[in-house]
């Protein structure tokens, strides 16, 4: 959520790379501003003094400009529907699999932490955080999912999701934090399968 | 985590209610530097210009001080064995409606989101949070348990309890934040039931 930019050069913007880091701080103030769900293209836009067909040009969608944000390479937009379309049976260890993964890149963990530490502890940013994970990881299983609770079960895979990586990376609580991938993905994966599927 | 302290009277102090606020303000300082782990009824004493005895007269053990200094009249460490001892088949079940019952409740509520949002929001205050949970609740659960991978067991049970705080009372993330207690039991009980014994 820090952002360091280089000193901005005097007159008009020229395109290019200096356009690009112009959105990308537009982008960490707006939605450090107003939340996942209240930052938009356009806003983000006129913020940085582009158009909003620029922002699509360089970066897609608002998930694609959110994760170039935060600096995070984690899709779960992308990832997440490829994981529940895939066999059935499974979704819950490929789910759980997936983002521990993840997390044991050391800049994910990193950037992840940090999004953590500051979602949580500040009320001003705590929307951000929530509006992504409802957006872009429940909304997208529950769609998935298709069932008539499937926002609910949607969301209690986010909250042991959630609970995970802040006992494991954040709180360290031993033997979570020690413990294998194969180890966890083993008793957490059922526990994610039956939210989705019981 | 925050303490509105009364003006202090001048001259020595001279025990009775005097003595048990400047304990209480040296717990919520030494807990803040040195976390759960760090803090001891002796420092605490050191700290309050009073005697280890009286600590313990007046709250009995760290414990019951730290309950007293985050003021969340919520105690795990005398709950949790308690609702772990009772009737197996249920202790899932128990447990998840005994954290959501005491959460319903607007003191424990407020305090306890007070409580996240400052634990997890700062590094230094991290092991405060972490510390706690490991001694009072991962451990008891362990040791009611006594199994070889007990602690692994009660750590994955913490991190869904964790979760689910976190995004019903934290993230509000909908619709956990809306679901019925009765609702939630149903679903979140057999994952901790798992957890604890299969």
């Amino acid at each position: 959520m820090t952002e360091h930019r280089t000193p901005r050069r005097r007159g008009r913007p020229r395109g290019g790379s200096d356009s690009r880091a112009r959105i990308i701080g537009a982008a960490v103030d707006d939605f450090g501003e107003k939340g996942y769900d209240g930052a938009t293209v356009r806003s983000i836009a006129a913020r940085a003094g582009v158009d909003s067909a620029l922002v699509h040009h360089y970066f897609g969608t608002k998930a694609d400009l959110f994760a170039e944000a935060v600096g995070i390479p984690l899709r779960p937009d992308v990832d997440v529907p490829r994981i529940v379309a895939g066999p059935r049976a499974e979704v819950g260890e490929r789910l759980i699999r997936y983002v521990l993964e993840s997390f044991e890149q050391p800049e994910i963990q990193r950037r992840g932490v940090m999004l953590m530490r500051t979602a949580i502890g500040s009320r001003l940013t705590t929307p951000l955080l929530a509006g992504f994970l409802s957006r872009e990881l429940v909304g997208r299983i529950a769609a998935a999912l298709g069932v008539p609770d499937a926002e609910l079960r949607a969301t209690l895979v986010a909250s042991q999701v959630a609970g995970l990586l802040l006992t494991r990376y954040v709180l360290k609580l031993s033997p979570i934090a020690t413990a294998s991938i194969d180890d966890l993905v083993a008793r957490v994966g059922p526990t994610l399968q039956r939210y989705l599927f019981a």
